[in-house]
Protein backbone atom coordinates (compact mmCIF):
# COMPACT_ATOMS: atom_id res chain seq x y z
CA UNK A 1 0.00 0.00 0.00
CA UNK A 2 1.03 3.48 -0.82
CA UNK A 3 0.95 6.38 2.46
CA UNK A 4 -2.38 7.40 1.72
CA UNK A 5 -3.91 4.29 1.07
CA UNK A 6 -2.50 2.74 4.54
CA UNK A 7 -3.11 6.05 6.05
CA UNK A 8 -6.90 6.23 4.62
CA UNK A 9 -7.20 2.15 5.68
CA UNK A 10 -6.14 2.87 9.40
CA UNK A 11 -9.06 5.56 10.19
CA UNK A 12 -11.39 3.35 8.09
CA UNK A 13 -10.19 0.29 10.32
CA UNK A 14 -10.82 2.66 13.75
CA UNK A 15 -14.07 3.45 12.47
CA UNK A 16 -14.98 -0.50 12.31
CA UNK A 17 -13.46 -1.27 15.42
CA UNK A 18 -15.51 0.93 17.20
CA UNK A 19 -18.70 0.22 15.35
CA UNK A 20 -18.29 -3.61 15.92
CA UNK A 21 -17.47 -2.47 19.79
CA UNK A 22 -20.83 -1.00 20.49
CA UNK A 23 -22.45 -3.39 17.54
CA UNK A 24 -21.84 -6.36 20.23
CA UNK A 25 -22.63 -4.03 23.04
CA UNK A 26 -26.13 -2.83 21.86
CA UNK A 27 -27.33 -5.84 20.26
CA UNK A 28 -26.78 -7.91 23.69
CA UNK A 29 -28.91 -6.10 25.36
CA UNK A 30 -32.73 -7.03 25.90
CA UNK A 31 -35.66 -5.16 25.56
CA UNK A 32 -36.12 -4.24 29.37
CA UNK A 33 -32.18 -3.98 29.19
CA UNK A 34 -32.41 -0.99 26.29
CA UNK A 35 -35.04 0.63 29.61
CA UNK A 36 -31.83 0.97 31.43
CA UNK A 37 -30.72 4.47 32.19
CA UNK A 38 -26.36 5.24 31.21
CA UNK A 39 -26.94 6.61 34.87
CA UNK A 40 -29.57 7.85 37.18
CA UNK A 41 -31.97 10.30 35.09
CA UNK A 42 -29.54 10.03 32.45
CA UNK A 43 -30.57 8.47 28.47
CA UNK A 44 -31.56 5.18 28.08
CA UNK A 45 -29.52 2.49 26.58
CA UNK A 46 -32.44 2.58 24.27
CA UNK A 47 -32.08 6.11 23.03
CA UNK A 48 -28.35 5.67 22.71
CA UNK A 49 -28.59 3.26 20.37
CA UNK A 50 -31.28 4.73 18.28
CA UNK A 51 -29.23 7.86 18.74
CA UNK A 52 -26.08 6.67 17.20
CA UNK A 53 -28.21 5.36 14.09
CA UNK A 54 -29.34 7.90 13.03
CA UNK A 55 -26.01 9.67 13.44
CA UNK A 56 -24.56 6.98 10.59
CA UNK A 57 -27.63 7.09 8.94
CA UNK A 58 -27.54 10.63 8.32
CA UNK A 59 -23.54 10.16 6.94
CA UNK A 60 -25.35 8.61 4.12
CA UNK A 61 -25.61 11.96 2.27
CA UNK A 62 -22.39 13.98 3.98
CA UNK A 63 -20.02 11.68 2.55
CA UNK A 64 -22.68 11.84 -0.56
CA UNK A 65 -22.98 7.60 -0.44
CA UNK A 66 -26.34 7.83 -0.84
CA UNK A 67 -29.77 8.90 0.75
CA UNK A 68 -30.66 8.61 3.92
CA UNK A 69 -32.38 5.46 4.92
CA UNK A 70 -34.46 6.57 8.17
CA UNK A 71 -34.96 9.90 8.06
CA UNK A 72 -38.31 9.02 10.60
CA UNK A 73 -35.47 8.39 13.26
CA UNK A 74 -34.62 12.07 13.39
CA UNK A 75 -37.74 13.01 16.02
CA UNK A 76 -37.19 10.26 18.71
CA UNK A 77 -33.47 10.29 18.24
CA UNK A 78 -31.97 13.19 17.93
CA UNK A 79 -34.71 16.44 17.80
CA UNK A 80 -36.38 15.24 20.62
CA UNK A 81 -34.88 14.45 24.21
CA UNK A 82 -34.93 11.15 25.80
CA UNK A 83 -38.47 10.49 27.02
CA UNK A 84 -40.61 12.70 24.93
CA UNK A 85 -41.49 9.92 22.49
CA UNK A 86 -43.45 7.35 24.33
CA UNK A 87 -43.13 4.59 21.42
CA UNK A 88 -39.76 3.76 20.52
CA UNK A 89 -39.02 0.81 17.97
CA UNK A 90 -38.10 -2.08 19.81
CA UNK A 91 -34.63 -3.80 20.06
CA UNK A 92 -35.52 -6.01 17.32
CA UNK A 93 -36.42 -3.02 14.65
CA UNK A 94 -33.17 -1.45 16.18
CA UNK A 95 -30.74 -4.35 15.46
CA UNK A 96 -32.72 -4.91 11.65
CA UNK A 97 -32.10 -0.78 11.02
CA UNK A 98 -28.78 -0.67 12.26
CA UNK A 99 -26.87 -3.68 9.60
CA UNK A 100 -29.00 -2.05 7.07
CA UNK A 101 -27.70 1.41 7.21
CA UNK A 102 -24.25 0.00 8.17
CA UNK A 103 -24.00 -2.25 5.24
CA UNK A 104 -25.20 0.44 2.76
CA UNK A 105 -22.82 3.07 4.78
CA UNK A 106 -19.79 0.64 5.02
CA UNK A 107 -19.93 -0.69 1.45
CA UNK A 108 -19.55 3.18 0.53
CA UNK A 109 -16.85 3.70 2.87
CA UNK A 110 -14.78 0.71 1.68
CA UNK A 111 -15.00 1.92 -1.93
CA UNK A 112 -13.60 5.33 -1.14
CA UNK A 113 -9.66 5.97 -2.40
CA UNK A 114 -7.74 8.29 -0.85
CA UNK A 115 -8.54 11.30 -2.79
CA UNK A 116 -12.32 10.80 -1.74
CA UNK A 117 -11.65 11.21 1.88
CA UNK A 118 -9.95 14.41 1.32
CA UNK A 119 -12.35 15.36 -1.17
CA UNK A 120 -15.39 18.33 0.17
CA UNK A 121 -17.92 16.79 2.28
CA UNK A 122 -21.84 18.19 1.19
CA UNK A 123 -22.30 19.98 4.40
CA UNK A 124 -19.41 22.65 3.46
CA UNK A 125 -19.71 25.43 0.91
CA UNK A 126 -16.96 25.26 -1.73
CA UNK A 127 -15.91 28.41 -0.79
CA UNK A 128 -15.29 27.12 2.90
CA UNK A 129 -13.93 24.07 1.66
CA UNK A 130 -11.57 26.11 -0.35
CA UNK A 131 -10.48 28.13 2.45
CA UNK A 132 -10.01 25.13 4.67
CA UNK A 133 -8.78 21.68 2.64
CA UNK A 134 -9.03 19.79 6.21
CA UNK A 135 -13.39 19.89 6.24
CA UNK A 136 -13.04 17.05 4.85
CA UNK A 137 -14.80 13.48 4.16
CA UNK A 138 -11.95 12.17 6.66
CA UNK A 139 -12.71 14.56 9.37
CA UNK A 140 -16.54 13.61 8.94
CA UNK A 141 -15.41 9.88 9.73
CA UNK A 142 -13.29 10.81 12.58
CA UNK A 143 -15.68 13.21 14.13
CA UNK A 144 -18.39 10.50 13.80
CA UNK A 145 -15.65 7.71 15.03
CA UNK A 146 -15.20 10.24 18.40
CA UNK A 147 -18.94 10.77 18.89
CA UNK A 148 -19.50 6.85 18.93
CA UNK A 149 -16.62 6.60 21.31
CA UNK A 150 -18.34 8.87 23.74
CA UNK A 151 -21.90 6.85 23.95
CA UNK A 152 -20.39 3.49 23.66
CA UNK A 153 -18.42 4.75 27.29
CA UNK A 154 -21.25 6.14 28.35
CA UNK A 155 -23.42 3.16 27.42
CA UNK A 156 -20.54 0.85 29.78
CA UNK A 157 -21.51 2.76 32.30
CA UNK A 158 -25.06 1.03 32.66
CA UNK A 159 -23.65 -2.30 31.63
CA UNK A 160 -21.89 -2.17 34.07
CA UNK A 161 -24.58 -1.78 36.68
CA UNK B 1 -1.16 19.85 0.34
CA UNK B 2 -0.93 16.55 -1.09
CA UNK B 3 -3.29 13.89 -0.33
CA UNK B 4 -1.22 11.80 2.43
CA UNK B 5 -0.61 15.29 4.06
CA UNK B 6 -4.10 16.53 4.39
CA UNK B 7 -4.81 12.91 5.70
CA UNK B 8 -2.21 13.12 8.39
CA UNK B 9 -3.28 16.91 9.44
CA UNK B 10 -6.76 15.75 9.45
CA UNK B 11 -6.57 13.24 12.12
CA UNK B 12 -3.92 15.68 13.75
CA UNK B 13 -6.67 18.14 14.07
CA UNK B 14 -9.08 15.79 14.88
CA UNK B 15 -7.19 14.78 18.26
CA UNK B 16 -6.34 18.55 19.15
CA UNK B 17 -9.89 19.49 19.39
CA UNK B 18 -10.81 16.42 21.21
CA UNK B 19 -7.99 17.55 23.86
CA UNK B 20 -8.98 20.63 23.85
CA UNK B 21 -12.29 20.30 24.56
CA UNK B 22 -11.27 17.91 27.34
CA UNK B 23 -8.74 19.88 28.98
CA UNK B 24 -11.23 22.98 29.02
CA UNK B 25 -13.66 20.74 30.79
CA UNK B 26 -10.63 19.63 33.38
CA UNK B 27 -9.49 22.95 34.14
CA UNK B 28 -12.21 24.48 34.34
CA UNK B 29 -13.41 22.12 37.49
CA UNK B 30 -12.35 22.96 41.46
CA UNK B 31 -10.35 21.05 43.59
CA UNK B 32 -13.87 20.18 45.40
CA UNK B 33 -15.65 19.23 41.99
CA UNK B 34 -12.91 16.99 40.63
CA UNK B 35 -13.81 14.74 43.47
CA UNK B 36 -17.51 14.55 41.89
CA UNK B 37 -17.93 11.09 40.29
CA UNK B 38 -18.85 10.76 36.92
CA UNK B 39 -22.04 8.84 38.46
CA UNK B 40 -22.97 7.48 41.45
CA UNK B 41 -20.27 4.62 42.68
CA UNK B 42 -18.74 5.52 39.44
CA UNK B 43 -14.83 7.11 38.85
CA UNK B 44 -14.35 10.90 40.60
CA UNK B 45 -13.49 13.15 37.73
CA UNK B 46 -9.69 13.91 39.29
CA UNK B 47 -9.53 10.32 38.14
CA UNK B 48 -10.56 10.57 34.64
CA UNK B 49 -7.91 13.96 34.40
CA UNK B 50 -5.25 11.69 35.76
CA UNK B 51 -5.86 8.30 33.70
CA UNK B 52 -5.84 10.79 30.79
CA UNK B 53 -2.60 12.60 31.55
CA UNK B 54 -1.03 9.41 32.22
CA UNK B 55 -1.98 7.58 29.05
CA UNK B 56 -0.99 10.57 27.07
CA UNK B 57 2.08 10.13 28.68
CA UNK B 58 2.50 6.81 27.24
CA UNK B 59 2.13 7.98 23.61
CA UNK B 60 5.77 9.50 24.02
CA UNK B 61 7.87 6.23 23.86
CA UNK B 62 4.96 4.18 21.83
CA UNK B 63 5.23 6.91 19.05
CA UNK B 64 9.03 7.00 19.55
CA UNK B 65 8.81 11.26 20.75
CA UNK B 66 11.04 10.96 23.57
CA UNK B 67 10.72 9.08 27.24
CA UNK B 68 7.90 9.29 29.69
CA UNK B 69 7.75 12.74 31.83
CA UNK B 70 5.48 10.86 34.55
CA UNK B 71 5.90 7.46 35.10
CA UNK B 72 4.94 7.52 39.10
CA UNK B 73 1.05 8.92 38.03
CA UNK B 74 0.69 4.99 36.41
CA UNK B 75 0.07 3.91 39.99
CA UNK B 76 -3.18 6.13 40.87
CA UNK B 77 -4.14 6.36 37.44
CA UNK B 78 -3.47 3.41 35.65
CA UNK B 79 -2.71 0.54 37.61
CA UNK B 80 -5.12 1.14 40.64
CA UNK B 81 -8.72 1.96 40.25
CA UNK B 82 -10.13 4.95 42.06
CA UNK B 83 -10.28 5.11 45.93
CA UNK B 84 -7.35 2.91 46.17
CA UNK B 85 -4.95 5.73 46.39
CA UNK B 86 -5.63 8.04 49.48
CA UNK B 87 -3.60 11.01 48.24
CA UNK B 88 -4.02 11.83 44.65
CA UNK B 89 -2.22 15.45 42.96
CA UNK B 90 -4.03 18.31 43.23
CA UNK B 91 -6.07 20.07 40.54
CA UNK B 92 -3.10 22.71 39.92
CA UNK B 93 -0.80 19.62 40.17
CA UNK B 94 -2.69 17.92 37.26
CA UNK B 95 -3.03 21.12 35.02
CA UNK B 96 1.02 21.97 35.42
CA UNK B 97 1.42 17.84 34.14
CA UNK B 98 -1.24 17.80 31.87
CA UNK B 99 0.29 21.39 30.29
CA UNK B 100 3.94 19.62 29.89
CA UNK B 101 3.25 16.46 29.00
CA UNK B 102 0.75 17.45 26.02
CA UNK B 103 3.33 20.51 25.39
CA UNK B 104 6.06 17.69 24.54
CA UNK B 105 3.26 15.40 23.14
CA UNK B 106 2.40 17.70 20.37
CA UNK B 107 5.53 19.20 19.90
CA UNK B 108 6.24 15.15 18.69
CA UNK B 109 2.95 14.69 16.35
CA UNK B 110 3.65 18.34 14.76
CA UNK B 111 7.21 17.04 13.24
CA UNK B 112 5.32 13.71 11.89
CA UNK B 113 5.32 13.62 7.92
CA UNK B 114 2.66 11.47 6.45
CA UNK B 115 5.49 8.58 6.16
CA UNK B 116 6.03 8.73 10.01
CA UNK B 117 2.31 7.85 10.17
CA UNK B 118 2.54 4.99 8.82
CA UNK B 119 5.68 3.85 10.02
CA UNK B 120 5.54 1.10 12.98
CA UNK B 121 5.03 2.18 16.92
CA UNK B 122 6.98 0.94 19.56
CA UNK B 123 4.91 -1.98 20.95
CA UNK B 124 4.48 -3.98 18.07
CA UNK B 125 7.67 -6.20 16.58
CA UNK B 126 8.85 -5.82 13.58
CA UNK B 127 7.27 -9.06 12.21
CA UNK B 128 4.05 -8.57 13.51
CA UNK B 129 3.93 -5.02 11.58
CA UNK B 130 4.69 -6.64 8.61
CA UNK B 131 2.01 -8.96 8.57
CA UNK B 132 0.07 -5.69 9.37
CA UNK B 133 0.93 -2.73 8.33
CA UNK B 134 -2.11 -0.74 9.81
CA UNK B 135 -0.44 -1.36 13.56
CA UNK B 136 1.20 1.63 12.30
CA UNK B 137 1.67 5.55 14.42
CA UNK B 138 -1.83 6.80 13.19
CA UNK B 139 -3.70 3.86 14.52
CA UNK B 140 -2.16 4.51 18.34
CA UNK B 141 -3.19 8.34 17.80
CA UNK B 142 -6.69 6.95 16.69
CA UNK B 143 -6.79 4.63 19.65
CA UNK B 144 -6.43 6.90 22.02
CA UNK B 145 -8.43 9.84 20.40
CA UNK B 146 -10.90 7.31 20.90
CA UNK B 147 -10.24 6.87 24.06
CA UNK B 148 -10.11 10.54 25.41
CA UNK B 149 -13.78 11.07 23.44
CA UNK B 150 -15.02 7.85 25.74
CA UNK B 151 -13.81 9.73 28.90
CA UNK B 152 -14.98 13.24 27.81
CA UNK B 153 -18.59 11.53 27.27
CA UNK B 154 -18.44 10.28 30.78
CA UNK B 155 -17.01 13.40 32.33
CA UNK B 156 -20.01 15.25 30.68
CA UNK B 157 -22.36 13.43 33.03
CA UNK B 158 -20.82 14.40 36.58
CA UNK B 159 -20.27 18.27 35.10
CA UNK B 160 -24.30 18.41 34.38
CA UNK B 161 -25.05 17.39 37.18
Amino acid sequence: MTIDQTLAATAVQSWKMHLERAEKLFFGLSDAELLNPIAPGRNRLVYLFGHLLVVHDAMLPILDIGARRRPELDAPFLVEADGNVPDLPTGADLRRMWTDVHAVLNAGIDGFAPADWVAKHTLVSADDFAANPLRNRLAVLLNRTGHLAGHYAQALLARRS
